[in-house]
């Protein structure tokens, strides 16, 4: 029997409407055994980035903002309320040693992977270098692999002159095999944002490149159909990477390196709907949210309506 | 004669040019016997909350731009500097009964309403639990209510979990047959920020539900001028709800509920002049701005320009 | 065998230095049956408050401050790891029922006491408003009832023209003869912060009042000990009730109603040590925090520092 | 009759206690004829200062944080609700043109002093630089003057690389022969803020010069009263001039040039409220707050209780 | 030989990518002789603005943005690392003297544009009022002057009430007859931001006026182009005015008068590249950023973008 | 021939008072085979702590702040303009390999001492990793090192659960017999900052321990003093490290571990300036200041004071 009346001892006092599921409450932790839905799995590493970054707070930042939300969708009158997502919790990273958190994070997503308990993935980042560990694991257990990456940059920059930073891990994935130059689409590039040696090296790998420009031009959704259709036809499993700063900072104010003239937050949003209708998609990772630099979690929110937009089909 | 050459006791020094007229400088406090054209009143109140809210303080801050704009449209060519503003000052609620705060905010609507002084009216909220209040006034004065609720969330929740709060006002007007389901055109509904329960509710009971998806197809215009002319035939009074969360986070970053994927200032803007063509529009609330989470009280200047298209017909 | 080499899932990733106890790892949610040191429970109210204050939030922020320090005394060369924290969690509050959740308040307070299972209780406000339900509580389990006030207003506030506010709490207490005049002290009050007629009712109650000019002229330790002593021959239990505003504004920037003119950090501190050295005192209150208000949540910070030194003797 | 039960028309509704009486209260704006206790002016202008400051906009701030603080002296336990403020207003600068700004501010402070209608007058800057017009007024009319500057800074730099700043009202008064070099006390001087032309200067025209470090070894209080004793002996009329950068950056963060190792906001007061005390004293200016660099007004508010200091004896 | 491994005396480390030009890179400071593409020069003076601005901040925190983005033009597949920007520095203004202020603006600018050594030039406010000393100067050494202005506000207030201010600009550039009423283009001109006298000047004067009602109908490219293709046959050079409060407040937060239904930054950037595109095009001055006011330098990142545009054909 | 009037290209307009000297234009960057007084070097890393922290860019933020005072010491009477800083820049560490990072950052301190060009050096972290290589480096050159540290925490954590962390470096030197325990002084030490196996290991090696509780008992200085002549007596070489977290969270706001019971300024001051008074003091570092979370550079502004005092003897 319940000791109290309304207390319930080391919890908060959060009010519930009994008609509303919050996001949050269709989280549980997952335990040896159990399925469900979308996997959920912080990486809380920005280490990897150049300049000194807080984007290892986004994972619990983000979380944080799923309570915020409810499951029911107004556009197609349905409720989410039972899709489960499990949460595997937050890779522990090492304080001082690189080459040891990416190990961690390389394993853990692995160990994710391998529960096969879920259809689908949510990675929270941490800065864009987490996109390499995960990627190779995804690869390893799924097979050929295709990425449309939404991102203001290329981030295919050279190993040398910083190592393995935020802005190389595209370039890693590619020089070691994991993904094919011509099955990563790349979205939202941006003017003034990147160096030709980069641009250069893009197009010599093929990737297929979608500025702002083209956006305007075409909107984004026929581009992200028609690539998620050639994508779809050529690998086996389809990895959405979406760093934030794809979208202008007006809509995405808690990046790291923000701009104008990107994305509306309705275009990412319509954007992420287009991609994840396609059954190969089984992963997208939200990666260069700094919680630090943002105004009233805005970047954070924004992340939530992507992933519900990606997990509710 | 004026005892001082740059001094007027009791005043600030604000900059004049001889030949602008500030919206603030068309408005003067109501006095027994004036009429005017616009009547203006306080209702700062946001104890309804579920989450605590400052909304209480939009009145003055709303009140404090309208020093900020000027009284000329460029668009119409037109100067409204003539168009009278009566001031009726703010309600002065209950430090910690809500009943008594209830009472008082009816009363002091109906009394305004009484004056017959303005042939329109805006209410400056506080959070939305004050449309409850206000709209019964309005209804009981001038006979059958339509009502335009521009907002992300149907606030139709039910009463039980959390008594009167701002995510009930509309189920309690519809319960106690103040407004008729199908005369409550609901615009701006948000993907996520409502429940199924509430959706079905609103289904059975008639109203009239636009989601974003809905308006980035046919354009907000067309929706509103639509909705417009329904109820023109129907209802003897139209009453605009305005609040401020139907519109995106980038551009109204001061509401409690902030969210992407919403309203543009231009589409609120454009939306709000097309509202208020109709002649059978009376009165206009304005609700959910916390002045305390605002940057640059911008959702406060958001709001005064909505108040000057909804005012200059 | 845990199925994760470096997640556990559901939980955030926190770095953790075998050698370090941070409070809030002594902390365990309270169960039927079990003893503790120190119990702990929320009061998430500020509604009380006669401008809107977001003191409700204070439970949450000033645990979350829990984490940042450790339970190891430098100063008496002491380690508390052992003393175990129990925590009741926050009590449920209603939306907008005040009677409900004052009555609500009361009962959680009177429920944990009756545990019987720690000596000594924190209570974390919310506004000052809740320190009347919890100090009636007190008064009826434990007898005859002493408080030392630290606050820069005295609360004594008529109940008229507010109703219950976080103004009227020291009222209400002795009016319906909870604590007697006399056994009320009250340290830090501040010039220019109160009432002619709210000083003459605590003169003629026999309250015993210590501004800060007393604090400086003879330093705030020696008052607080001769009435503490004083006190402990008089009454059967002892009630601190902490008030953040009787710091100065550079201290405790968080708290609604902040001042210069206040006490330091550092006299705060030893006061509440040489309060707590009484056997009798058996609770503390923390209030008028409002998070949303603070830097860098330096009065939690501040508040986590007053309850070490209550709770380690 | 009343047409309204909760409103006023034209005002804000803001929540009374009848038993205090707030500062702001007992300002009532001069009319012609009348007589009060202390008179108020505002003198926004900042347009002295070298880089660019908002301080014009500190008297607005200021006043309106008198709404904050009540008459009650719990120190000497009297009330000074009778003590009644006149308030001139603000006065009205010229946008771009200095010079009419500097006759008018000085225009302005002699037609205030020439009604005659109160015994002590209040002067809130505006940057430092307000204070030769003022001072210029108050030894006109009332013979030789004395002035107790509390600052960081001599304030006396030439006038040939910059005009007339903020860093030159003391330079150009003791020039133009407004004050004797020796009738001038500066308190609070601090190290690494000044050059030695001008510590030469101030010695080479006898000014009293009191650093920090004569306030940490002889306490502030023993210095006021000396000087205060000193000049009434000598002088018709004493000034007092407060640039609250003399105050430390932790108890006054509003100001344009903050650093470390200055007052605490105690020994401010005490510091006002003694010098306060000599019957000459006739005139008190506060200079150098920036509201817009504020945190939480905190700079204001402490304006406001060195202002009660001076007021109420 | 270099006497230091990792150090360069005086100098602060940054990251550098060996195959990444960034455009503060391309800077070097002009010295007699040498040539360039863009001569830059910072006009930092704001104390014709009528309400105190820090707009004199903004050529400091512009020129801190170029390092943030780099010379190549994804969408031309260009990179413009050889396009080489003489810095001229920031003109020295008269702390005090506002006359003399406005000689230094134009005789720097004067200076610059005789040094014959660039096609282009970039003058960085301020506030509006750095656009008549500019205008004049220009005008001068090229002969009949065409302007396209982008602006909220027609900035042609009369005279008589303030001097000089942001306001007056082009009123006194067409008054001294620097330019004709029918040369000067204004875009973006906003609803109640304007005055119907100065609105009936400007059509008394010819000038060519678009407001946001206007662009929205016909999109702002065919506007520009328009414009920009009529005074290139009239004029001898055109000159950009880049008001940034043109912008709406979502995308440009850190102008001094910022307001809702504006530009978003596409429609800027892009309108900037069909200005830019015309030969006779030798200027553009970017006005009324106040750093102070922004959030994480937005509005400046916009003005680096603007720059881009401008420079890069 | 200077070329222009009011111009120097490439450089900001800044206001100069001919008789000033600001503490910046005493800094010359280090060439080969000049000599100054003080030698200043930037450690720009913050990678070893544990928390991200962006004290990284403390070594600007610090810079920047030097600016704003001037070389004349008020309380001593004396100008230090003829005291030459010499810069050494800041050391260029590695995006992603620590261990290179620790590398460098020792390398150019060595570097540094053996142009032999200052008799004292001060070094701007970082956080307090930094102290590992530099004082490493110290002791080599100069022999026997004795240290005093100013901080809240011992910084004596095993090695064992995050590398060299910032929680370290303490440990270090003392494991690899770069320093005698005895011969390393702690000031500041707070209570529940640290733990009791840390305290344990601290007694063990001998280290000379004075928590906050020694200081309120017997003053800073006389403890700096006595210490400062014991050191002097066996070592060859005295370092200062200066964690500006041993100040109080309203005097330091910006230190990533803030808390309160701290330094005042006024302490810290008067006790780097009795520290540095010993001939055999030949370093100070300052470290734990993380410029993006402080409040108008308060705790650089402090740290600037702190290099006053330490240079100017
Ligand atoms: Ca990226
Ligand atoms: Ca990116
Ligand atoms: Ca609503
Ligand atoms: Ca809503
Ligand atoms: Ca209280
Ligand atoms: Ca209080
Ligand atoms: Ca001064
Ligand atoms: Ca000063
Ligand atoms: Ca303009
Ligand atoms: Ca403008
Ligand atoms: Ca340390
Ligand atoms: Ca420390």
């Amino acid at each position: 029997m319940d000791p109290f009346s309304f207390l319930q001892p080391g919890k908060a006092a959060i009010f519930k409407d009994r008609f509303v599921t919050k996001v949050n409450e269709t989280v549980i932790p997952y335990e040896e055994g159990i399925t469900g839905d979308t996997g959920l799995i912080g990486l809380p590493f920005s280490k990897f980035s150049i300049s000194l970054s807080q984007a290892s707070e986004a994972p619990q930042a983000i979380r944080s903002c799923m309570s915020l939300y409810s499951t029911f969708s107004a556009e197609r009158n349905k409720d989410y309320r039972n899709h489960k997502i499990l949460d595997f919790g937050d890779v522990m990273t090492h304080p001082t040693s690189l080459p040891e958190s990416l190990k961690r994070l390389y394993i853990s997503v692995k160990e994710m992977i391998e529960t096969n308990s879920c259809s689908r993935y949510i990675l929270l980042g941490g800065d864009h270098g987490i996109s390499y560990p995960s990627i190779r694991a995804f690869s390893e257990n799924f097979g050929t692999i295709g990425i449309i990456q939404f991102d203001a940059h290329h981030d295919v920059r050279n190993l040398e002159d910083g190592g393995r930073t935020n802005g190389t891990p595209f370039r890693s994935l590619i020089e070691e095999g994991v993904v094919e130059g011509e099955n990563l689409v790349q979205i939202g590039i941006r003017d003034f944002s990147n160096a030709e040696a980069y641009s250069d090296y893009a197009q010599e790998k093929r990737l297929s490149i979608y500025t702002m420009g083209d956006i305007e031009r075409s909107g984004i959704i026929p581009i992200v159909e028609k690539e998620g259709d050639r994508l779809a036809e050529k690998v086996d499993v389809i990895y959405l990477s979406l760093d934030m700063d794809a979208v202008d900072q007006a809509f995405a104010p808690g990046c790291p390196a923000i701009g104008p003239g990107g994305l509306t937050s309705r275009e990412l949003l319509s954007a992420v709907s287009a991609a994840a209708k396609h059954e190969k998609v089984r992963a997208m990772d939200i990666v260069e949210i700094d919680p630090s630099k943002d105004f009233r979690d805005m970047t954070s929110r924004l992340a939530v309506h992507a992933m519900m937009r990606f997990m509710y089909q």
